[in-house]
């Protein structure tokens, strides 16, 4: 039983790692963080673990979380991450970090999106944590940089046709929806019940950070620069994300053809699942889950190709993608720990 | 006062139009009909309108229901419309037909994508009631077929540019997201509670009967044959419908220049109000309201341009627009019985 | 046309109250404050309102709000109030206040519940509008206390049948279930929508202090103290609230005595709208409404009555009983611009 | 491994047994029935199961259907069980029934309130599954009547109280709150998502089935005929049941007391978990999983006992009951295949 902490662990992410590694077979939970609730039972911040997940949140000190786990998820704000990171690398931990701090090799990029960098070499070093498209490095890893849930859900369905040549890269367009838990649970009138209900609007359209870190994954698969369109849209859901992408292929090709070069990609990959022609993806199908529904259809009219993934925003569009990194890193079944019978509804 | 009736008063656009057409100030709601609730009060099927709108539902009679009303609105089914409206026209009357049987003017088109059309000159005469757009065939006009939800959050933003020449035509993406209620009030599967909250979906896919809709109309202020792609997508809303749209100019344009083109084009017009830059368009800003809210955004990396509609689709998107064709026809201020002060939530 | 101002225009119901008052036939909106948004056009705090209300809001100053207005609405938190209203009513406006300050005829009551009261000898003046029950009173008032939307949907479906001597005191209480709304616009945790959505939850059981509000009013009624056992609701809802009372009559009665004495009571009233057997109230049947729907039942094991109610609490629990009252004050209809036709949905 | 089959496999209710079962370490998922879906995946109706649950509905037969188990669930509507149930337990497979056919032991009592019953002698030797009070009778049954879901959530707070005698007999109130899944898959007006939404309601009122079952139940533990007064209300939630109780004690006890023989009650039963005061039940705090939380408060003013309860419809009410019913019947632990660990949201 390897030991692992979470620092941070009373965000949505937090809570989802808290869910997902105490229930894992081959880790122990040994330490949780939380600089807001300190002294008080996980259980007491959220009740429905009453009886089931017995631990407290402790202040975090790099020597006493360091002492006691060799494995440590950071799930802290951007820029917190930053300065706790190296601390706990130093003292010989593996980390997977949710933040966005490490998740650009190019810093230069981060910086401009986000702020000054204040470890830049790890940066550089840190692997990102997209599970199923750099797997071998992950393995061997010391620091993730975890992806975010709007790249999860671009980068899947996208990085086999990418990959492949297959299409031209002046036209891609992502169309993303998310549910409200993306935003996290501090206080915000735009989070407010009443003002997301019966609502429906894009924000940061063209401007969200997210899209410098898909566009460095993508020109990296595609071997030059490349660029993406991006909306970001927020969907009145706790969980999920849906995303639409359109692309122009470079040659005509059929829905099958595209079925085969996504199914190659990802075979023998438990979390990638390809819906069949007629039945498209739905964050209802993966609510709880760490799967990626992809479908995909060849429009008759323009000869566009549609991509759609559906993910669960906090499950593989943050901690279940972290568990099944650490997974990997731990030599473990990339599943472990993760495949919980889903609900229906 | 002109008398005016409702036929097929109990639906969800069927409704909307009972409350509309009730608290217009130049108007007597004189007869509704149901198929279903004849000889029921409509505050039995509906009692928000519980000592407010005293009428009771009729069977339809072309005779009687012709007697008693001079213009005529038709919230049917698909096919249904065909078999009544001429009825209707025949005896005089001036109608708004809320299906879809006399929106195409090619009705090979209709046929292609519906089903066989019984009253194809009746259909080719017919005027295609957006409002904004076809106001002056409207006003003089017999029949109205009133637009689908989904072209008119698509059309109403486009069309200023499109007419205008600036877009690359083989470049329109439409990702649109609609509320529930665009599925009507008849019990299915896939509009219950259950089925609906917490999921996200696109449906349809390339294969919308609102589709060509939008592409005859398009091709027709082009000028020339034009297709969009286009998605539709469900959303746990009752109502509201939100629209983005992609398009690649011609040649290089600003927001400012976009803004600049639809302001002009929709000069004086009260029902389409453009949001400012960071302000971007949201389905709770225009529920219960005639609004079609705009925004625009040119994407930095790309140069692609993005428009963004806001409707209610059961308002804009259905009853609202038809009592604004009402207007029209009869000579009225154009948001008569449609300006009451919206909803902040 | 009298001059209306809203001092606190831009919580939720501080915006009902510029939705409601905008509309009004009879009443300019000539002054709205706010201490946050001083400055800021309200169309720019809620976009619904553009193009529509073209108001700007202000800070409040006593002199110059009171030199714009003739009758003034308070919709400020508790305590705010009561260091605001003295300084109107000196001035000789007239004032509805929507916060607790002034609801207590014994200010102890108040200051056990809430704390020390700065205005004591004007809350002892002042009127408490239940619009339907002190009538008269409230014509006459220059002040007054506006009830809370819990008491108000506790009292109107009691009070006929306390006031008839109908009950036993002893065994009245009441279950009542309330939108998110209720809990206003400030960013606060328990209203985040992931903690709304799939919750369904009591609070402050027994110790919430709208019930000694109730008590004093139900004990003035019944000529002696009455006391409520009350259990507040949180629903995911926007708007609504729906409350079921369970009380034991003094001598067995059956359902058509019920409705007979709540008939007489509020013989003409236009907001009170009694539901026929089998048709029990609902929240969307009074969503965006100042209606009261009532309906009653008498259990058949237990001769126990049982008296729902329906409400909006933004509406008749807020900003649409302030209206109603000022209605009153003014000797207008009392449904003067509250008599738009209901949405069905 | 014990072979277990479901009957009725694709509603709500049998698709929750479905995956509870998969999950379950000790048995084997070997049949699946739907008369609607026979020859089809499940993973085809509910696409969440797609690439874990690869089994196809089939048509029942009692031949085939009892050679393929050896405990069979029966998740049918009222009335099809009772033809279905007897064959069963004639070929010597023991059965937890989840309908209302077996629930009674006063078969006079369900033809009064449901149907004539075609299996009256079977009906009085089933044995009420409400797993923490009739655990022993349980463990050595043939044919257990699953409760239902209201009856469960007002009977596990009420029976520890009513068994000792503390509570005034005729004082009982269960003002019960329930998630639209309860009214299952069925396409239904009164379920369609624009009906549910803003939408609070109570319904059945003093009529509802359930309420005999629970007079049953409580009149078997008090000892004498005892009858509670029942109104259920609809909640926009898709899971979730929330109940709270008005109880007179018959002689004045603190919160303390209750809560001593609630934990006396039920200690060391693993799924009702007492919640602290001032940390009233919530549906999402049980949602997913088994547990019934359970409140308590004393009515300071009148010595009114409140009690609360929060259950998940479909499991503790429903599909988990039956499980952990299953497990008693098994000798197993009663929380096998019932122990995830629960989401925070």
């Amino acid at each position: 039983m390897t030991r692992v902490g979470i620092i941070g662990a009373t965000g949505y992410a937090g809570v989802e790692l808290v869910r997902i590694l105490h229930g894992h077979p081959h880790v122990t939970l040994s330490t949780i963080t939380s600089r807001q609730y300190a002294g008080t039972a996980i259980s007491a911040v959220f009740p429905s673990l009453t009886g089931v997940v017995d631990i407290q949140c402790e202040a975090f000190s790099p020597d006493e979380t360091c002492e006691r786990a060799d494995v440590l998820f950071t799930a802290l704000p951007h820029h917190v991450s930053m300065a706790i990171v190296p601390e706990l690398v130093r003292r010989g931990r593996r980390v997977i970090d949710l933040s966005a701090d490490f998740r650009f090799r190019n810093v230069n990029l981060y910086e401009a999106h986000y702020q000054p960098h204040s470890a830049r070499e790890l940066s550089e070093q840190a692997v990102y944590g997209l599970s199923e498209v750099f797997t071998e490095a992950i393995r061997s890893a010391d620091l993730v940089g975890n992806p975010g849930c709007y790249p999860t859900s671009v980068l899947l369905p996208l990085i086999p046709l990418v990959s492949a040549g297959m299409l031209d890269p002046g036209s891609l367009i992502a169309d993303a929806k998310s549910g409200v838990s993306g935003a996290g649970r501090s206080p915000a009138l735009t989070s407010l019940y009443c003002e997301v209900a019966e609502s429906f609007k894009a924000y940061k359209i063209g401007v969200h950070r997210h899209n410098p870190e898909m566009n460095e994954v993508l020109s990296a698969v595609a071997g030059r620069p490349l660029s993406i369109t991006f909306v970001p849209h927020l969907v009145p859901l706790s969980r999920g994300m849906l995303t639409t992408i359109y692309a122009s292929p470079c040659a005509p090709v059929t829905e099958e053809e595209i079925r085969d070069v996504l199914a190659r990609y990802y075979e023998g990959r438990p979390f990638i699942r390809l819906r069949p022609t007629g039945g498209p993806p739905n964050t209802l199908h993966v609510r709880g889950t760490n799967y990626c529904d992809i479908g995909c259809k060849v429009d008759a009219g323009s000869g566009r190709i549609i991509l759609i993934s559906a993910i669960d925003n906090l499950v593989k569009g943050a901690a279940g993608q972290a568990v099944q990194n650490m997974n990997l890193m731990l030599g473990l079944p990339e599943d472990c720990g993760l495949n919980g019978v889903p609900f229906a509804l």
